[in-house]
């Protein structure tokens, strides 16, 4: 038998070959998320060729990536996008529908099956970035009433097209969510008992106008495989699923590391495929945002010329001092970050980390200081070297206070806390590093 | 009806009042997950006292940071803790046997179950880091004769204990894997249709040796509930589960994220909480590292001591022209260890991805080159402003290529390109940087 990445082989030489019925037939037998891996290695007409002859189309061009979802919808027909787009995971259906442009929107809008135009109005009203605007309204409602045995049977009728049996909520009579029960628990529950003896009453949920990335957090924290989602009367709206709570985690991650990096985040984009100019224009904001840092080091230099020219061996040094205090504050707003973003601390936390960060830094400049001393004492004399011990303890100190403050000052002026990235970190922390170097060394050297 | 942050607020205020019996019946009517949050904030002894009388101690254990895993284990007696590991789930069973004490583990090993005892042998083989070492040894197999109705019957016999019961593995006469059937298939294929005539035959699995980071991204892309493990013949030995995956990309994100800080990665402990001598330990290095990058700027600018005294315009220049290298080399550093991490590219990409990157540099370089030079024009004259532009693009296309290329080196001398931090490639780039541009200036200003 051969193995899955043979079978894919086989089927990239098939698709040089430009033989499609084969390749189609060898495409169907995969798994739909390698039927669209393999899709997007071709063009967007080619895309709509294959894409027309599948079997699962819908499950297919699901898994496809954005750009691709939009491009390839171009090179079908209204009356071929239609029955792909009513089929898809309404999630996945909405998201996609969002991006078309408004005349494909309109002309889709009266040609979509009923379901799906409710589908589009249910959902379409809440913001991106919330648990309404991520979740599904596919999921399974039972009454309280039923057996186990009936249960199942009444899965059997509601079973197609539903994101998950796995987990069924219980509504009221008003739809309010009352319960939940898992079909594990169905399973292995006596036949005879009810729902209602049976379901968990203590229902965790969220609230359709929660952050999406809190959503993906706490289903990721229970371990669960979908979490119901309410609106302020407690009525079951939809569900969100781990599926798409895990990718919801790695495009924020993907976020605040770019940030990180000082990249505005690329969308939905392949670095091997995004276009130059978009790469361009997502780095050079901050380059140029970045230089107003560096000129103030600039100035603060300029400003203390007569102490260089006096003592040029501070020159030799001043890389080391301000890269040093510029390195400690990344580390600072890295780990700040970080533990922000996975919820390991919290914006309350903020004083006591900043004395903890205080030792630590006290410790981290002392070490470096006395290194620096020594090289500073076989460079110049003892008097440039207590000058690079004092300043090398205060750089890394205002470093690792600066590193740590930045993400929650952000945050206070309703910044992301991601964008204390470190190129930003070390801007600020050179230009201050360069003044109080040279202020140090112009007091004690005179 | 209290929502569930109001139960946990009650609890806690139970909690100070050490009214024990109360908190314990209060705790168990809430989530496990919760549970073990609400005692992550008690003591190792309070917290071996509560764990003593609730319900499902096992599993509140399992949902338990590792540094109090091994804590309350101090505070529970053999008697008490061997239940406790025998009901945990296998996998994070074995996770925490194998961080206790030798003396701990001789005393354990006789006392568990013999079905623990066998999970150690069979799981503890596998290096930590594998497909092996994170998978669960707890899983349902069935013969492919039954009917989905017998299949359901047969369920509800061994479903205890499982990790999951929504994924069934078909396996032949010599344990190996020939097929999968969902529950979901289960429920919703005709009740009279053999497991053989609907399960799937092609199983997408892993190799029990894979890397664990694969094999959980590989269960996100295909959006699985669970990946079956498997050994060169294709015997079934274990299973992977979306939480488990999601918590493995989880840790290694954040691995990579401080790396990319040049933090060595804290292993599961809290910023609130570690000690300052272990944060200390785990910046300090890469702080003292990069003294030697800053060194070789310092003496860079040692040796262009004179061209620096006869034209100090210079000096005010420097952080500028230095610090966009470092920043444009971060960017770039940092787009790609995120897109190697994701899976985006891959090492053999290198050399495309190297070409877009000298057109995206040219673009940033020539950007920052033309608005360097007109304050050069505004400071210096005619002959500083080329002699800035031509140094700032050099600088930039430099950055770029030493960012984009670093994580590759890394690679190649078998080290993390997760390593390629913003310091490292900001300390690589100053320094050369201040070479080019002070060797630029020496030849055009003389």
């Amino acid at each position: 038998m051969p193995t899955i990445s043979e079978k894919i082989q086989h089927i990239q030489q098939q698709l040089h070959s430009e033989n499609h019925a084969s390749t189609v037939s060898l495409l169907s037998q995969l798994n739909v998320a390698d039927q669209a891996r393999i899709l997007s290695r071709l063009d967007a007409r080619q895309q709509a060729r294959i894409l027309r002859q599948l079997n699962e189309p819908s499950l297919v061009y699901a898994f496809m990536p954005l750009g691709q979802q939009l491009n390839v919808a171009q090179h079908l027909s209204i009356s071929e996008l239609v029955p792909i787009l009513d089929a898809m995971p309404s999630d996945d259906f909405v998201d996609i529908y969002k991006q078309f442009s408004p005349p494909l929107q309109l002309q889709l809008m009266s040609a979509l099956s009923e379901e799906s135009q409710q589908t589009l109005k249910d959902l379409a009203i809440y913001p991106e970035g919330t648990a309404g605007a991520m979740m599904s309204s596919s999921f399974v409602t039972l009454s309280p009433d039923l057996t186990m045995d009936e249960a199942i049977q009444a899965l059997r009728v509601v079973a197609a097209g539903q994101e998950t049996l796995y987990l069924i909520y219980i509504v009221d009579a008003e739809e309010r969510l009352i319960g939940v029960i898992s079909l594990r628990q169905i399973i292995q529950a006596l036949p005879e008992l009810s729902i209602a003896e049976v379901m968990q009453r203590d229902v965790i949920s969220a609230q359709v106008t929660d952050d999406q990335e809190i959503v993906a957090r706490a289903l990721a924290y229970y371990d669960f495989i979908a979490l119901p989602v309410v609106d302020a009367q407690q009525k079951l709206l939809g569900i969100v699923t781990y599926d798409d709570a895990m990718d919801i985690v790695e495009a924020e991650t993907t976020e605040d590391i770019l940030k990180s990096g000082a990249v505005t985040p690329l969308t939905e984009m392949s670095l091997k495929t995004a276009p130059i100019l978009t790469l361009y224009q997502k780095r050079v904001f901050w380059l140029v945002i970045l230089v107003f840092g560096s000129l103030l080091s600039g100035i603060g230099i300029a400003h203390f010329e007569e102490i260089i020219a006096a003592h040029i061996v501070l020159v030799f040094f001043l890389p080391l001092l301000v890269g040093s205090g510029g390195n400690a504050g990344s580390q600072s707003a890295t780990l700040m970050v970080r533990a922000l973003a996975t919820g390991d601390v919290e914006f309350k936390d903020w004083f006591n980390l900043l004395s903890r960060e205080s030792l630590v830094a006290l410790c981290l400049g002392g070490t470096m200081a006395i290194a620096v001393s020594i090289l500073g004492y076989i460079r110049g004399d003892i008097m440039v070297a207590v000058v690079l011990a004092i300043s090398m303890l205060g750089i890394v100190l205002m470093g690792c206070l600066i590193g740590m403050s930045l993400p929650f000052i952000l945050n206070k002026l309703k910044l992301d806390p991601a964008s204390a990235s470190a190129p930003l970190v070390t801007s600020i922390c050179d230009a201050t590093g360069v003044i109080l170097y040279l202020f140090v060394a112009s007091k004690l050297l005179f």
